[in-house]
Order: structure tokens, then sequence, then C-alpha cells
């Protein structure tokens, strides 16, 4: 199995049996299988795929994206934008509301030769971006947000603003297109409630940008995407590309909505047993809310999964084993349907699958890596450690 | 006034107005008073008061503590414990369960010359530490963990193992005490039940002290502490040191419980507005749950504040503006109580107040530090920035 470049050393960590616990692990084979599937999906589709590199924060997991080359990312951050502009990446979309302070930070990243792509949905945003293209002799390219579920951000495609905000966009040379991101998707509980949910996001952002054309503006980029919509889409006519992010680690909130199975989930979290309490049917380890993150996303869903459920350091579950509370730097397992809590002495490793991978990795400086085969050893083989990007 | 040593520069940024957000705020006058308030409160109980610095994880708050002096101190990994070794500090605890794979670290540190104790409550933790060091020729000074409230790990002090624990430490020189910590006095939601908790807290552990006494072991150090006891105690007869973290900042979850008020709150994140949604009665700003972390311990509160209260850059409460809702980078904010949504142009930066200090400084790398006095021009002054622990 090739490592792809940025790698640097595991240290003298061998196994997972190794570095002090918690510490965040990666499995590649899984990430690499959940990277082809949306690969796979996309081309099918016949959209571009540019993926969301806010979960993993990490260029050596994006190197994974697409054989080592560079491909067309989503970032979160002006952080990741630079990072990754850095790592060759030049056509990146930054997918949060343009403020008028971050334009510098902007325009290098433009001089730089990246094809940095701002997000906006107001006339303010739109003049600002315009001046500020018009002072620099450089046009800084942007794309409408639009709103297909109420989610967040956004305007509706029939919003009155929308023309005018294109027009101050193309006079100035930056209108790119439409973006749009079905934040509600992660509510919607069956297949087809994703479906439609795809079917409504596609609708959307084709109607905003159909509009805009008809106003006589030019629109290249429709863009759509969620990590269910994405993996939901049927027929994607009129978007060009296909925004996912949390897909390539998945989680529990993800499995809980059936868009992969907890086989799939390629981030967990080590830790150790550090004590019992019988009498209330407690395990206690050292990886508590700093180590898990206090995201809690399977709370609204059907089966509530704690903190998280729980593996031996080869990845199988622990029948009925989840953890059901976290102060910073401790977390509590106990046993549910029935499973009777297993015997597990002071020192024994496990792993915990996260709700939220994007949280739960930002809690890491960065990720040990294993292959993902089974451990032929005592535990398995730590191939390399990434270190992630943090900050703004 | 004074900075401490440990400082590193500001860089190129001035006042609150221009390093780019989100970014962690740190009010020193408030940090002061906080600090000062739990001092005084030692002093008159007549402990010895052993922080715990686990909020703040900083040397440069930690220099607040005690006029720049090393003093006793609490922390929550063994990578805070090297980090307060390298600043001077020598007399450290360690305060989560100890398990076989740290103990060469803690080794390490007692090589060194720092004092550091550990934690346990079990026997099998008691036997390893008792090994660890008869075979270094080295005594872990440890502590039994003592439970006072169900919360988490410990012993109760009438647990039939209990006396053969103090034995099998004392044997190997090991036996340095009791620790407490009133873990469920964070939803104790009165001042009685605030002092009611610590009484309780000192009662447990000076039963368990003298149970230990009884068989004949000597007991050196008697620890409790949780930030809402700590200010709530009257008497401390029988307890030598007091432990409390969360005070030097406190946070919404303490203003709730009355602990603070709103007004004593040291930290705080600034962010930007970057849209609106008026038909929602929305406004977005760039702070999401990876500036503020996912801690919603408010709640579980009468008053449940959502991810925190807003204030403009000077740290004046806007009236009725609650951040409501996180995703990554995005924070929503929503008028309640019938108050009117304040007309906050793009562009405009707030400061949010979070529901839980420890869970919101872990999300950043470090602090701009204000001196806490009200700005004369723009935007408050930045003095300094302090760089935070961070890892295990």
């Amino acid at each position: 199995m090739n490592f792809p470049a940025h790698s640097t050393g595991p240290g003298t960590a061998r196994t997972l049996a190794d570095p002090d616990t918690p510490f965040a692990v990666v499995d590649l084979r899984r990430t690499l299988r959940n990277i082809e599937r949306l690969s796979a999906a996309a081309d099918r589709l016949g959209v571009t795929l540019r993926p969301h590199v806010k979960t993993a924060k990490s260029l050596d997991v994006a190197a994974l994206l697409h054989d080592g080359t560079p491909c067309p990312v989503t970032v979160s951050t002006l952080a990741e934008a630079e990072a990754f502009a850095d790592g060759g990446y030049t056509d990146i979309t930054y997918a949060v509301g343009i403020d008028p302070h971050k334009i510098p930070r902007v325009l290098a990243l433009l001089r730089r030769g990246v094809t940095l792509r701002v997000l906006l949905d107001s006339v303010e945003q739109a003049e600002f971006v315009a001046d500020a293209s018009r002072r620099a002799g450089l046009a800084v390219p942007a794309q409408i947000e639009i709103d297909c579920d109420g989610h967040r951000g956004g305007l509706k495609p029939d919003a009155p603003s929308l023309p005018r905000i294109g027009r101050i966009l193309h006079e100035a040379g930056c209108l790119d297109g439409v973006l749009t991101h079905a934040g509600e998707s992660y509510f919607a509980t069956t297949a087809e409630e994703q479906r439609q949910a795809a079917r409504n996001e596609r609708d959307t952002a084709v109607a905003a940008a159909e509009r805009l054309r008809a106003a006589g503006l030019p629109v290249a980029t429709v863009s759509v995407g969620s990590t269910p919509t994405a993996h939901a889409a049927e027929d994607l006519t009129g978007v060009t590309e296909l925004r996912a992010g949390n897909y390539v680690f998945f989680d529990l909130v993800m499995a809980g909505l059936g868009v992969c199975r907890v086989e799939d989930l390629a981030l967990s979290v080590v830790v150790t047993v550090i004590g019992h309490r019988p009498e209330h049917g407690w395990i206690i380890t050292d990886g508590g809310w700093m180590a898990m993150s206090r995201d809690r996303g399977t709370a609204v869903q059907a089966q509530d999964q704690g903190y998280g459920l729980v593996t031996d350091l080869d990845g199988t579950l622990v029948p009925g084993l989840v953890m059901t509370a976290a102060s910073q730097e401790h977390g509590t397992l106990t046993a549910r349907d029935g499973a009777r809590l297993p015997d597990l002495p002071v020192g024994t490793r496990l792993r915990v699958l996260p709700n939220h991978a994007c949280a739960t990795a930002a809690q890491h400086r960065g990720y040990h890596v294993i292959d993902g085969t089974r451990s032929t050893g005592s535990a398995p083989e730590i191939r390399n450690f990434w270190e992630r990007v943090t900050g703004w």
C-alpha cells in the first residue's frame, strides 16, 4: 500500500499499543473505500467532485482523493486555503460567507495563482468584493449562496436581490456561479427523504442559476452537496459540481442515517481503561470530551449512541458497550440492551467511534494511520502520522 | 499593568478589530479578580490552593496565580505536567486515574525533581504503582481517589479495598493521601446546595483519611475541590488543599449556578457578522462550534444560554442576543425575550461568552489578551498573545 507525500514519521510508535492514549486513528482501507465510493458516484452523475477538506484538514488525507494529484477542494477556513495552496492546490472554494476583513488574504492567494472562490449572499458583500477586485485589479471569483432548505445562510432562488447581486459581481468580473448546501439532509432519516433532499438541492441551485442566466448573467458553476445528498443523488442535470466532506471518514450520525455502515467508519479514538465502578455499571477510560469532542449528534436520532460505540484495538465492536458520559479527560462506558459489562482490566486499550468525525478529528493534532487489515500481532501496526491544519 | 514571563508578542494585531476572526480573548482584569477571589477564600479557610490548570492550559495564565512564582498545580494530562515542569513548576498532581503505560513519563518527571502525584482507586493500580516504584528505586507519590457524590471514579470511604490500597502504597513509600472532587456540584442550583456539596466533599475526604489513619497509614494530603464547592466552602477542617480550575475564567454554566456573575466571565470569542436571514430572525457569524466547542452545559440549567451570550467588542452585553445554533464555521444569533434583533451589518465584530470555558478554550491555539479597561479607541487594545499547551 502506498502512502502519499507530506507524511511525517510515526516516531517510535509501532502499533496502536504504543502511543500514550488518547489519540486519533485513521483506518486507511476504510478511508480509501469511502473515497472511491463517492468518486464513482460523481463519475456516474457526470459532475466534478470538489471534496470539502474541513473534516480531515490533512494534506495527506487529501492526497488519497485523487491519486496524489491536487484536485478541486472546498475549505472552511482561510488557514485551510493557505495550507492547501502551499500543498499545490490551485482550485479552492472557501464556503463560508466572506467579510471585508478577510479580503487581503483572499487577494494574496489569488496573486499566488490560486483560484480562490468566495461565497456571499447579500448586496453589501457583493459590493465590497466588487470594490476590492477593482482596487486590486484582480477579480475575486464569487459564488452566490443559495438556500435550499432553510438550514443556514443563502438566498432563496426567487429572492428579489439575487439578480442585483449577480449584476454587481458580473460587472466586476467576479461572478462565478451559485452554491447551495442541503444542511437539513442530516435530519432526513430515510433513503427516500435523502433522495428528495438531493432533488431539492439540485432543483434549487439550478433554478437560481437559470434566474441569473435569464437576467443575462453568465453562471459557470452550479455547486451542490452535503454528505447525505451526495450519496443519494440520482440525477444532477444542470449541476456542475458536487461537494461533500464527512464521507472520507463517516461517523455514527451518518451510520444512523443509513448513508454508511458502522463498518465504514474510518476515524476512531484509542483510549485506555483507567478504572471501574461496578456498582454503577461503569468502566472509566482516559478518553473524555477533550478526545471525543462534545458532539452528540446521534442524540436526536432513533438510536442515541452516546459519545460513541466501542471497539477493540482491531476495530471489532464490543457488543452493547457505549460511551455514555464524558468529562474533560474521563469517559464512562456502560452496557446497554442487556449486554454484560465486559471484564476489561485497567490498562486495556479500546477504540471509540465518534458521533461526528469533523468535531472529533478537530480535537487532535493529527492521525496515527493503520492500513485497516486485521493485525497479525498484538495490535494493528501504525504506518504513519498525518498532521492536521489548525486555526483560522 | 505587568505581564508575566512566557509571553509571546501579539504580532501586528493592535486591537480586537485586527486579527481575522474567530479568535479567543482573555480579559486580564477579570481573570485577576477571579484569581484573587479564590485565593482570598483559600487563605480564609486555611488551606493550600492547588489550581487546576486544565482550563487555561497556559503558563502565562498560571503566572497570574501566584505573582509569577510557580505554585502547586493540578493537571489533567501528562503533556500539561511536562509543560509546567519545563516552566519551573515542581509540585504537580495529575488528577486522572493512572494506567501502567503512562508510568515511564511519570518516572521521568520525578527524576527531574518534580513531585508528580498520581491518582488511583484500585488494588491493581496500587500494585503496579508500587511495583514500578520499587523497580525504579523511586517512590511515585500516589493519592487514592475518593468518591463523594457518585459523579465519576473513586472509592467510597467505607470501601473494603481502601485500607488494602493504602497499605500497598504505604509499603512502597508511595502513599501521599486522598483526593475527591464534587463533580455533581455543577448541578447544585442553590447556594445552600453548593454549601452542602462542599460540606459533603470535605466530610467524605476526611472520613477516608481518618479510616486510613485508623489502619495505621499516614495520610499527608487531604485534597478536595471543584469550582462550585471551592467558592461555597465555609469550613475545611481536616482538609489540606483545595482544587479548582474553571474559576480563572468562569463561564455561563458557573454564572447560571450563581457561582459568579456574567460580568466575571474572562474568556470570550470574537466573531464577525457574515450574513442575515431576517425572515428567520437570524444573524449569521463566522464563529461556529469550531470556535465555541459543542458544549451546551447551560441546556440543563433554568436559563438555557444556547451556545453563548453576545457582547460588543468592549464586553457590554447586547440585550437579548443569544447564539442559538452552530455548524462548523457558522454561528446563528437570535433575539429572545421580545428583544429586537439589532442592526449589525456584515463585518461587525462581536464577542460570544461561552457555556464552558474549558471546552471553548480548547478550540484555540491561545489567547489574545486585553487588559479589561474600557477601550478609548475603536476597540480594546491587544496587549499580548498567550499560547496553550495542547495534546496529551
